[in-house]
Order: structure tokens, then sequence, then C-alpha cells
């Protein structure tokens, strides 16, 4: 294993990260390497204090005023912009809102309705699930819509797209492989072909760099619970680009989507701008707790993320390969930096077993079926020397065995 | 004024009444007489706990593992089956879900799928707006569906209920005047003519006992930030009676809904019983809170509950009329206590005016366009010396004509 970096290697790069002080951040539990960021981000200080100062104050004291007097009403469109930043959307693009389902619904028929004529939606079969499932429901309720989808019909997204399509639903980075799309080019394509985008950025927000804006996305959606911290199934955002906002309508037109919401008409009239994506009254709590994670990511330069980023992933491909090629592990997915978000997959015919006997361990990653140990380096409070511990600890099950044990096989409901 | 009831009396009522012990499970801020918890409910140190709890243990030491080791993911049927037995629904029929308007939408999509060759959908003019809203949006994806509005084409809805009407959306308690339904002879009616119906049970649930089971009732919605005070925004419930959920099916198909969510399968394949109704993932902080409110719910008895909410009410419009109807003040909705929820709404030309004079003495209600003061007597933490102190308030601000002070005529965003 000569030239393979060790601990004081890896030592001296988190003492060279420019990122390093934000570990101290977030909380972690003692002896634990987290690399599932990409599933369920850690928690945060900021982010107590925020829930607390909503509770115990806003609520509790304020009461129904604090509609008013704690800015709950705008907290959507505000923590919108304040993503915005981080996915390249000039203000007024974006909200939060809802989760990334919902969101996906409200894009896709916006954009159909915005294509009379057109009556295909074209989705990734490597997809992250739900945003299948919520195209086929868009489809289901719309007569004579079809759903076309990739590894179905087709190898690559491109030769999907005719003048038939109305919208294409992508990822920006995969969940499972995690393969990065060419936002700028791919946009380009689809806008050639005469159809609409919206882009799901759930495994790219606050992972890499985002250029919404510049690549002339339409639509976008994604999540908060994975890289931007905002706890446990926080309400996902929306963005629709300012170009669109005049013509564009979705179905699920509650009452925060009116013009005048607080004038009880009977009618909708719809609002204005990116708040025609607003439906129902959202989870202040949730919202607030957000609030509170975006203090963190207010600070963070995207750029210095995403050089942290490739050097961890890099840094886990080397020595994974190294110390466990010989177990029968696999690198899947783009082996390229460019090419891929923030998490590395490997491929293995015992994954499930593998991964809980690292959780045992503690070195937290994830199991994705049928065989894929999945691994995110969220840069903020992963660190180098967690990286070369998480590959001696696999190495250690995979040379002695251990996930052989029997309760290693025993499935969870949720895995 | 004799005969009225004055301190000693209410003070009285206060020592025999036997929810009075709930009040001191919610914390209120000193001299608020708070008649606004069925816009949105107090807090409790219960649900602070629970939300420590979820974020500082769960979330921060479980991470990712507290979807299964935390019952995470879990807690959308657990919370159900709590609020079923509050709205008379046997186990497995209610979670607690996104939005009102969302579960709206679900539910009127349920329904219509379920009449095929009917496709009206019939609902109140005098309805919460957003109940209409996303009819309109249902409607709208639906071809040849059509929406009728009761005080539109007919003045009452049973008059609108014909062979070609697939669903009515009805509110039990309307948000305004504070109607109450006959939920069972409505609901025959409905059936009688072919159709299906969903209930709105926002201004209902934990206001007075409801037994949607009983009712035969088909579908329900309501939301837990009104009485059951799981704080601002929480997650809304959606309830369909068991003999609907092998037929049911519904748009918002997210991966929550799917039989087998973490299979990751390309296609939908609809879950079991209520959780068809589930699409993306909740706020779990937010759902957490909502089982901290819970807990205090478990505890009470809806009988008892309804008793003390019509001896509050009662006790108002006897002391208002008496006090204040010199002054313009007259009772909107139902004088019968029978045909009313737990809330009474007043007209005066001056309402807005009227209630930011309120406020501002400590007497929170609110109002509703275009002139209507409304308070809501939530009977876990309003009591009867609150009644007499609010009637003595709006009686002072109206004699003294206070109401007219400028500041008072200034609109805020939210009102």
């Amino acid at each position: 294993m000569t030239g393979l970096p060790d601990l004081a290697a890896v030592e001296a790069m988190d003492a060279a990260d420019p990122l390093r002080a934000f570990r101290d951040r977030f909380v972690l539990p003692e002896g634990v390497v987290y690399l599932d960021g990409n599933s369920l981000g850690a928690a945060a200080p900021a982010v107590f204090a925020e829930l607390t100062k909503a509770a115990t104050e806003e609520w509790a004291n304020g009461l129904i005023r604090s509609w008013n007097t704690a800015g709950w009403y705008d907290l959507p469109v505000k923590l919108g912009d304040r993503i915005g930043r981080l996915i390249g959307a000039a203000p007024g693009q974006t909200v939060v809102t809802d989760t990334t389902s919902i969101n996906i619904y409200k894009a896709l028929h916006a954009a159909i309705a915005m294509r009379p004529g057109r009556s295909v939606v074209v989705a990734e079969g490597s997809s992250f699930p739900t945003d299948l499932y919520m195209a086929e429901g868009v489809v289901q309720t719309l007569a004579g819509a079809t759903l076309k989808l990739e590894g179905v019909d087709a190898d690559a997204i491109e030769d999907l797209i005719d003048e038939s399509v109305a919208v294409v639903l992508i990822n920006h980075v995969n969940y499972k492989s995690g393969e990065l799309r060419d936002m700028a080019a791919l946009t380009k394509k689809i806008h050639d072909a005469g159809a609409l985008v919206v882009w799901d950025l759930c495994h790219s927000a606050g992972a890499l760099p985002v250029a919404l804006d510049a690549a002339g996305a339409d639509f976008a959606v994604g999540c908060t619970y994975k890289y931007l911290n905002g706890g446990p199934g926080s309400p996902a955002f929306v963005y629709a680009a300012a170009c669109h906002h005049e013509a564009m309508s979705q179905p699920l037109s509650g009452w925060f989507g009116h013009a005048r919401p607080f004038a009880f008409e009977p009618a909708y009239a719809v609002g204005h701008g990116i708040r025609r994506f607003l439906c129902g009254t959202q989870s202040v709590l949730a919202l607030r707790a957000l609030d509170g994670a975006l203090t963190i990511w207010d600070d963070v330069d995207m750029h210095a993320l995403r050089a942290k980023s490739i050097a961890l992933t890099e840094l886990f491909i080397q020595l994974v390969e190294a110390k466990c090629g010989r177990y029968g592990v696999a690198l899947e997915g783009p082996r390229d930096p460019a090419r891929r978000g923030s998490q590395i997959s490997f491929i293995h015919d015992h994954a499930y077993e593998i991964m809980q006997a690292l959780i045992e361990r503690g070195v937290i990653g994830d199991f994705r079926a049928p065989a894929t140990i999945r691994f995110g380096f969220t840069p903020l409070y992963v660190g180098f020397r967690d990286v070369l511990k998480a590959a001696e600890v696999l190495e250690d099950i995979l040379r002695t065995e251990a996930w052989r044990a029997p309760r290693f096989a025993v499935r969870s409901a949720v895995t």
C-alpha cells in the first residue's frame, strides 16, 4: 500500500481545509463517521435555537399575531431566495413549500400547460422513483398525455426528445450512481426541441454550485433535508424562471397561491410570480428550522465547497479501491469527478449486510437496492480523517467477513 | 343588567369546570384572553418537549437511523389513528400528511374516479376559500368536469345534488358563521343521490365530537393547528372510509404511498389502505410537535368538551348582546347551540378596527372580511372568567369608541 495517504497525510489535509471551521457548527454523535448527509443532513445548534425561538416565543407568546410580527407569512419566499443563492437563481424565483414530490407535480403541470399540442413527459428510468411516480400521476390526470422513460424506449434521454415532448424531468445528480448531468448543455438540447425542463436538484443543492439562471433552466425542484440540513423531512423548494411567471399556472391552487389570500374571495385569482407555486399553510416550525440551517449556508463559498467535495470523494475512491478492491467491491458511477456529485457508490453482492456492519461500527452510509453501498460526502462536516477511517473499517469488515453475522441480514422497515 | 352573570358567577363556573385542569397544560402570555384558538391553537410544554427530543436526540444522535429506531416512518398513520378517536374514525382510516388544501385535492380526485360517468363537484359558496380553489384545480385537470357552488346556482346545497354529481365537498362547521352541519343527515342525502362526500373538519376536529364512521362519511380532511394545537401550519389529516380503500386512488402518487417505497421500483404500485393518501416525505419535526399536542388530547372526554364549549359560547352571546347590542353588534350564525361549532361571530360595520382595538387590549379574536369579528372558544384553555373579560373589554371599546383611533384602521399583511 505504499503511496496511499496515511493518518499523517489525512491530518495534514484536514489542517489545510479552508472549510474545517464549519464542522463546529454541527453536532454529531461521538465516534460516528457520518456519510449519509446526502440522505439526511446533520443537526446544528443554530437550528435548535431557531426552533426553540419559534415555538416558545413566536408561537407561545406571539400566537396568531406572529403571522405578521414574526414574518411567518413571508418565510416561503425569504427562505427560497436564500436557497436561490446556492442554486444560481436570482431573487423572486424560488419558494420553500410542500414536498419534492408535490413540487414535481406542480412543475410538470405548469410546463405541460405551456406547451399546448405536446403531451409527452420524458423522465429517466434510473431516476429517484418518486419523480416517476409523480410523473405517472400527472399523466393520468391529463387526457392523452403519456410518459416516456429513458432505459425503456431508448438508451439516452436525448434520443427521446422530439416535437411531441412537452417537458423533460431530469436529475442533476443521480441519487444512486452520483452521476452529474451537464445542466447547460442538456437544457439547450431540450429547448432546441421546443420542450421545457424540470431539474431535480435533490442531490445537488448544497452539494456543488448550481447555475439555474445561467443554464436557462425553466423549472427546478429540490429538497432541504439532505445537504442543506433543514431536518428530517424539512420542506422542499421549487424554482420557476422569471420569464415563465406570467404564463404559468398549476392545479394545486390553494389559498397561499392566491393574489389576495386574506380577502377570502370565492374564486381563485392567481398570485404574483413564484407565489403561484404556493398552495396550503406550511409548517412554520419546519420552515424556521430550515431558517436556522440556512444561516450556516449564508457563509459558504460554493466553489470552495466543490473543491473539498472532489478531494474527499477522490480520496475515498483511491483508498477503497486499494484496500477493498480484492473483496469484490466495484465503483458504481463516474470515475471523473467533473461528472459526479458529492457521493460515491460501490457495488457488492452483499451490499445490504456490509452496510449494516458498517453502521454498527459507526460508519453510516446507506444501502440502495439491489446491491449498492452509498456514501455521501458533505464538505461542511466531513473531514479527510473521516474518509480514511471509513475506508479502514470497510476493509476490516470485508477482510474478516464480519458482514456474514446473521444479524446483518435482518431487513428493517426503512432501508 | 340584573340577572347577567357577574364575576362571582363566572368564577363559580370555572370552579365547577371538569376540564379546568387542562389549562395548566398550555402556556399563554400573561393578561391575554385568547379567543383565536380556532385559527391557531395555543402552545403546550408537551409540544416543546417532543420537539426538543426529536431535534436534539432523534435527529442529532439517531440521524438517518431514526426513521426506524424512533418510529418516524410510521408517524403519519400513528398520529392519524390518535386523531381518529376524536373524529369517530376506527383505526387505519386516517393519516396525518401534507396540508388541508392538498388533501382536498387528493380526496376529490379519489371520489370522482370512483363515480365514473359523473363529473360535477358541488361545494359551498360560503366555504373557506381554499376548498373552492382546490376544487377549481381538480376540475381544471379533468376534461369535462365542472364545479357547482351553493349560493350561485341554488340556495341550499341539497338542491344542487343530482345524478350528475360525483362528489360534494362540504364544511362540518363553517369557518365564518360557525354553522354546524348535520353530518349524518347530509351524508345520507348525498348517498341517496349516488354521490360521495368529502367533509372538511377544519373547524370541528377538536371542537366537538365528530362521528365519521357512524355517519357513513366517505372522505374527510382537516387541520391540526387550530383546536388540536399542533403548532403554526402543522400537518393536516385525511380520512377515507375503509370500504373505499381497495378502489381508491389519487394522482399525488408519491413514494410514501407506494406499496414498497424502499424497493425503489420505477413503476408506481399503490400502497395498502389509507397509506394511498401519502405522497412525499413529511416534516418529522412538525409531526413530532403534533405528537406532543395529541398527548393532551388522549386524555380528553369529547362529550365533556362539547358541554363546556356550549356553556362558553352561550355565556358569550348572552353577555355581548346585553352589554354591546346597543352599539350595532349583531350575532352572525346560529343562535341554537346544537347548530353551531365552538365559535361565535358578530357583525359590525367597523369590525376590522374593533378587532384591532380588542387585540391591543389583550383580547385576541380575529377579523374576517368584510365585517365579521370572530371568537373561538377552545374548552381546554378558555375559562368562563375569560368570557366575561372579553365581553367587558368589547363593551368598553364600543362605549368609548376607542376603535376610532387611526392606528386601528391600518391593515397588516395577514388579517
